[in-house]
């Protein structure tokens, strides 16, 4: 199933695409016990949202095989990441600011999102497995200038926590396996990525598994698995698409 | 005023202190609009929270100006931060957990904390001093070894996220010139940090101009203002205080 979040006559509300054009709306807890209405209400219509809104979107670094064997880097003995912030947060259908000014080579990243479903702490990855709701399409843009700009501390927050950064929808898949994904990107119809879920160093279990040790996973907290090979950069005017088949894809324009 | 929030009788509710001992009670929204009830709750009968639930707390790096010169450091062109983990966020009273295992040399860290009280977005100095609600007392709990043990990726966030790591109140005092004040850290009732508001290389206003520069402030936000000379290990067994002389004292067993 395909959950997706929207505003609609001002109220927000969920529900489960049925086809292409409409969504079954849902009542109740997404995460823990929701049922179907009797009302269907028309995509065109509503306003979608970012399918979950997250207490925390945690984003990975340096996880794709590829990249590491290009940079030649070493694959990292655990999982690295860093948090984005809740004002990045934007959906399929709005825009990408480029901030300009400090902000000048921007680039999109095309990801798997995991989306977590049950509150999750010390998960085995079996465990971690059963905490994951689904997945969802990530476009993790990102300010390279600003990251590496500081020899002392790489600003991994600022650098990808711009306003408008953290693209993630337009649905939850909860019915697929992620290990036989593919993730495109797309700026102005062109492909510059193009990569399998397999690429990842550590798969999505195991993120989930090793994040739990850290810190408790909660309902609706979305992990960014990292990208791989054929970031580009993108600029205003530009059109950008991240497509999962399977999942669906985020089509944003670029201002 | 020293707005709190507190659980009683199962129902999350906040308010002000009137003395040491008592609470009066508010309703409303403590950011926007709020009034004082006819209710009074006393202090023993509740339980503390964290003062707000921030959408993002943010914390700054290498942000002393005796650190700077003890550590031989540079004052940095601009605030350097990382951000923390909802997950790991508790307050005065509860208790700080060790996780053990891989994190075997945990810190304490005194800090001043900014609370956003309004939208704030591409502020200037003048702009930023009125999006700030008030100001809190942070302990920004770290395991240093988790920190640096990635030669390729300093781990701020890991290593400053695990949960029960973010201990922030007891208050946000709304009425104090943070430039005013001192920080004192304590374990077991000895004295290690004592440092003034004036240490901070980037003082309140500019941070939050500089911050809103890259992201949306939005009320409740929480801003950890980094600290200085003076942190310590903390054991399982220790208590350890942070103590903000005109805003209040935080309290922590440590398991």
């Amino acid at each position: 199933m395909k959950f997706v979040r929207f505003e609609y006559n001002g109220a927000v509300g969920f529900g489960v695409m049925d086809g292409d054009d409409r969504v079954r709306v849902y009542k109740g807890d997404m995460f823990a016990d929701c049922n179907e209405t009797d009302v269907t209400v028309v995509r065109a219509e509503i306003k979608l949202l970012p399918p979950t809104n997250p207490g925390a979107m945690i984003a990975l670094w340096n996880n794709s095989k590829q990249q590491i064997a290009e940079l030649k880097r070493e694959t990292p003995k655990e999982a690295l990441w860093f948090l984005k912030p809740a004002s990045s947060f934007i959906t399929d259908g709005d825009t990408i600011v480029i901030p300009g000014g400090e902000a000048q080579r921007v680039v999109l990243e095309g990801e798997l999102g995991i989306v977590i479903g049950r509150r999750c702490k010390g998960a085995t990855e079996q465990e971690a497995g059963d905490c994951i709701f689904g997945y969802t399409v990530i476009n993790d843009v990102t300010a390279q200038d600003v990251v590496g700009r500081d020899s002392t501390f790489p600003q991994y927050s600022r650098g990808k926590g711009y306003d408008t950064f953290s693209v993630f929808g337009p649905c939850v898949e909860t019915d697929v396996d992620p290990l036989t994904l593919r993730i495109e990107s797309y700026i102005n119809g062109d492909r510059c990525q193009d990569y399998p879920v397999t690429d990842l160093a550590f798969n999505p279990h195991q993120i989930v598994a090793e994040l739990s040790r850290t810190m408790t996973l909660r309902p609706g907290d979305v992990i960014a698995c990292g990208t791989s090979l054929g970031v580009k950069p993108i600029h205003p005017g530009d059109t950008v698409e991240i497509r999962i088949p399977g999942i669906g894809s985020l089509v944003n324009r670029v201002a």
